[in-house]
């Protein structure tokens, strides 16, 4: 069956309005600097979001209209996945990413729910025999069941550390089979509700060999993709353990899993930790550990996540100024972990949704291409550290001093000058960028 | 002499850059709906923030690098108004404002104060009488010296009190000779630092009887300018008693004082008390309270008044959207309440920021009028209500049912049908408008 | 049959603790100025926390083990009025609220709808015959089902508005039948998502309306309760229009309610809304709005509604000091509009966490009391304020000067003389008399 | 001269009042498990909010009223450390803390500086001769003077760099001379007002440079105090780079000075930083990181450092919790990092907050050390965590195990059982200690 039609209505009144489903900006064959945007961008859905989101929040019952709600049970799940596959082709998407709950419902025992998910990843694979779309990720949900109360791998109850690591083993089963890219991590409950009650050294170790498991059995198993930890601060729990990547870089330091994980970096996670999303996405650059990201925004004066679809302009420049810093994604991609707000219950918000969110993406990378073409930025950071470059400046970057030769060098200054910052014009300049996107 | 040199370093070295003191987006004359822009931004320099911060800040001490610091006392005050003349010329800008002490410094006594601030009146008298500049608004700064330690007009000291009427009452006075358009009040230190010792009845009391006698003065004295309430939730206070346009809606009307004062919204107070600036607007515009506003930008990751240049181009279109749906800004006008960045410490900064400012409130005005135009959002929201037009809708906007009657119909009705609020199509055709500004 | 068994492990291990479901602090007869505790406290159970929350979150599925979940549909609502019973009289509480779909499921009409409710409406008039619990009040849940999406009484769809009067007609009719002593309003959707979308006025008037017919038909039928708004900035909502009391003041008198309405006052809410809890308490208070109190507390590092219970004694003490300056509660009470946290899911939870909330309660009482008792902080205010009550001050509070004669006397100060506020002492003082609250 | 008269003012009113400068709570004396308090507290005044302080704010000027203000320039250095002393002495307090610019003026040139800092020294080294009041900590203040703009070890100018490092050296020398405990570092403004103009890298890599060769200095002097990193999140800066202890941990570990480092933990930079104060110190104790303490309080409501003194017994009480497990501070101790409101400008407010701190302090102590003596919360923790004792949790704990062997064992689970958490319970516990706490 066809689930979503009509779809010439499915357009916007902007002064770029056409009758047809076409992105205004987003042209996935446009090259630039030598790739298209297909392949810089590399989006990908939420099959949460999208296939099985019912619209249900703190205060309300699930409202949204899917044309594959009519079924239930196992039927709903394989109407999903057909759902899903129309929906990849008709917004031409390379990517999607999923929960194995998302796909599959829990059978009574663990072996039921493994069944399941092995009849549906069939049913998968062969959708991707004959599509574009691959998988960017895949993961365990390990927070929704209340098995996961207290936490998974660092529950207080060793049977559920046991029942975690069946359901990651699984997912690497599923990632390797499926050929995911990377594999993530995001310990919804990997955190306490109050330190009243928790052994946290405790928990962390155990979420540490947790993870040092996990390296190992895709290692046993061959499978090659990136693993990712995804930070965020709290909700639903009242302080989770990979709080930002600063957090994160501390942790994985901590236990010597440095090298074997990247992060997954959320723009809404960002700011519900007190960060821009271009500083997080700067922080795990500059430290080698820029994994993917959830392409979403949230409202800063709203203090829980609302995992809205990014149209911000100033936010998705300066994320794809880092990412092409980056020197792109590598096996990441733009996930959008994104959500229609519950008023938008149609299936054609659906598409309005993620065209905004492309949109205004490939509008963000060729800002930061242009940016990173004339070296504006660039050039103005390079020059205020000028003083690194020669001199005394030279020996402290290269660690050839020390204090005393520093303070007789300090001794002999006089009145020191600095010179302007210019946030103000710097501002400005993004502006005027912004402004001349389509030019 | 000559405060402001070598403006041809003040350029932006963007797309559009050159090497004049030239805006790209405002142009004064720029005629928009019969109106030039000059006529309907109607900018305005703040003096404070322009002439007289000096940089400090709770961790650092004063760093502005200004040509007029070399004089002081009232050398360093004439010497301010002769630079912020030079300065409103330069930067074409129809309008200022000032609190009584950044112009003019306190006295030891009442009465030498008075005078020093009649001196240097007399002498932006003499200024304004050749200057195109004109004051949009000046009021007493009632919040700086240790006497408002624990408030103006709801001190706990009579004494206290009565200093402030004294110091309106010169205000006013100050207002009727100047022309000003406005006369405005910022309680900043009108509320608590805790509950436990204070009478907040009698404090609220006693800032309605302050406001009434100020009316009386403004008749008696013939001033027939706007007065304004500046409502901001907290900062330096604990709790401060303007919190909001909402919080002030209730005290004027509690007070009998809702037709004799408008509010003056501030972009970053909006924000500290968790509401969106285009909401405040929004909400004073539909109660027929908005007069006049601080144009600035806070950031919503911090918890203070930043007070920035206002650059957001969203905020600031929207922020246009609901000025032109007032119909304008009738005696208000759109005033920098803006510092540069402590960073920005060169006077070029100070340039560059309102240019930046003045920039971006262009280019908000156009995308605004673009979408008023199109009646883009206008219809939508038309089509939306539609049901209140006709039927039982149309007799719940008339007040023509009761309950009786709503039960009957309702019990009629079948499964209710809403439509999609739209929301993430709306923010796309928000990016849409912004993006062909230029065209 | 019996619901709640084995409560003698009902039982807090602290230095007072014993083996008998004993409250430590609480003492319902226990005489202060003349009144019970039980008729000062007027301690409510929530009917949707307690009985029918099943422990969801946004990231979580219910997880709540309840003896009567064996049970499902009406048999389900009749078991849960069986249990609460129950549950009223072994913890000894005299009220109890509910949200008419917290008792009785919906059917898929509204006479279906209405006649569940009457249903368990007669039940529940059956078990209060012969049970020492009263309603404190009940309310219409408008927020829950998918059509209330836009709103209720502030939807865009006005058979919406038409359903949602049907629900508080009905909803007065059961107000009536079982003497709630207040009928409450909460606007859980009675705000918006986007301005882009929205007719704020066209809402705003609608909900006034809506108030006006309330009150309207109430009189109609001979309900007297009294009306209860209840303010909450957001969630789930971007805005609610009932933000917090002040902007419910400013509500109520623009639309001529004020005399129709008191306030709702939920702890948790005022939170969200940047105010302390004692606030809002003390703005209703003087306003002399101030009708009932939703007895919870939030996590002020948390950005949503966490509903905990309240054991903060520093805020109970300050509740319970507003609430006995305002003599009472009159027809309001303390209802625990508060959950067990999700890791609390044992029935054994719902006894443990009210017994603390109780206990907190009474300890906040005690500590008020004997705070009134001395004076200790009201004298410190009434000498704060001691300047009105002569000479210049007493012709301010009066209302009998001007700003000439204010001018004149301030003239003719000296340097004026603040006093301390006193904060640190005041601080240390709360906490004396709460380290003596058992004494 | 005589600095603090009339001490006998100083009381309070509570129920246990007297006429003296008596502490109610704090006893100095008193053995608590083979230690005095004051052996245990450690307490510290802070020098600048008690002695240097000014009461200005953002919005007002300076209030205070102090004696020694009647002196200037280094007079009034020399009276401020006289004053000190006598404070010290009044308030029999074993410890206090300075910044470099706390005690003596800037000259114009570093050598002058540095030669009224010596000056200053000299006298302080005598006053400690006499006095039981050591030298907690010192630190070096490159925050507040305008070099400072842009950072100190991380500014982008490298002539700032250099002069930070003869600061510090200089303090280093000072701590050695003083005997300093301790040795802190808190970077005000190492971090970044916008990424747009910020080579994070190259700034970190210089912080982690400057960092070794502080240490290096101090072994090469014999300086042997403890180290400390003081995090904050923001404030002056929009981010700090030592954002919160778990950044802190990354930044050690990443620049290899774990072992040269730990932290001194501020409770108002916690709750900025979005954590409570006990999850900071708790985090910090696991690592083994645990240095010191900054014992002051913000408040939640409020998105600045308000650095209140600490009168909250939940957080004291739950941070003696912590620093009783950490087996005490060692070398560290806790420092007010408070200042008095500035509406407490009195003198007198000085005494009062610094007793109510200690008060405070005293009683989370006597409470912290009851609950672990009845070994209430640590046998609730123990016994959550008894699953990882034996079985599969025990493999689990040590490391022995792997994903195919829980698979195994997941596969053979029934329904998993968890336990409540009981958080409620546990809340009203700590209810009852503290109100129990002086029985």
């Amino acid at each position: 069956m066809v689930y979503f039609k009509d779809l010439s209505n499915i357009q916007y009144e902007g002064p770029q309005s056409n009758n047809s489903l076409a992105f205004k900006y987003y042209n996935p064959e446009e090259v630039i600097n030598g790739k298209t945007m297909e392949e810089i961008l590399r989006f990908s859905v939420a099959y949460w979001h999208t296939f099985t989101y019912d619209g249900g929040d703190p205060f309300g019952a699930g409202n949204m209209q899917r044309e594959w709600d009519k079924f239930s049970g196992m039927d709903l799940a394989k109407a999903r996945v057909e759902a899903s596959f129309e929906f990849y082709e008709k917004l031409n998407v390379p990517f999607f990413c999923f929960h194995d709950v998302d796909v599959a419902p829990e059978g009574d025992t663990l072996t039921e729910t493994n069944k399941n998910l092995d009849e549906i990843v069939n049913m998968i694979e062969e959708y991707m025999a004959t599509s574009k779309t691959k998988l960017l990720w895949n993961t365990a949900n390990m927070f929704t069941n209340p098995r996961f109360v207290h936490g998974a791998a660092t529950s207080p109850n060793a049977d559920v550390f046991a029942y975690s690591a069946a359901k990651v083993k699984k997912g690497l089963e599923v990632a390797k089979r499926l050929n995911a890219e990377n594999y993530v991590f995001w310990g919804g409950r990997e955190g306490y509700e109050t330190l009243l009650n928790t052994d946290m050294k405790l928990e962390q170790d155990n979420l540490a060999k947790f993870f040092h498991m996990a390296v190992d059995y895709a290692k046993e198993i061959g499978y090659d993709g990136q693993f990712l930890i995804e930070p965020k601060p709290k909700e639903p729990t009242k302080h989770q353990y990979d709080f930002d990547v600063a957090t994160g870089i501390g942790f994985l330091r901590t236990y010597g899993l440095e090298n074997s994980f990247k992060f997954n970096i959320e723009a809404n996670h960002a700011t519900l930790a007190g960060h821009t999303f271009e500083h997080e996405l700067h922080l795990a650059r500059i430290n080698g550990l820029l994994g993917s990201v959830d392409a979403n925004q949230g409202d800063t004066l709203l203090g829980w996540d609302t995992d809205e679809f990014p149209t911000d302009l100033y936010t998705n420049t300066l994320a794809m100024y880092e990412i092409l810093k980056n020197g792109g994604l590598g096996k990441g991609g733009l996930n959008f972990d994104a959500k229609v707000r519950r008023g938008s219950f149609e299936q054609s918000d659906l598409f309005y949704a993620h065209i905004a969110g492309m949109d205004s993406y490939a509008i963000g990378l060729k800002v930061a291409s242009k940016l990173l073409e004339d070296g504006v930025l660039e050039n103005f950071v390079e020059e205020r550290y000028d003083s690194y470059k020669s001199g005394i400046g030279q020996r402290i970057a290269e660690g050839n001093t020390n204090f005393k030769e520093l303070e007789e060098y300090a001794l002999g200054l006089g009145k020191i000058q600095n010179t302007s910052g210019r946030t103000e014009k710097l501002k400005m300049i993004i502006n005027q960028y912004i402004l001349n996107a389509l030019t």
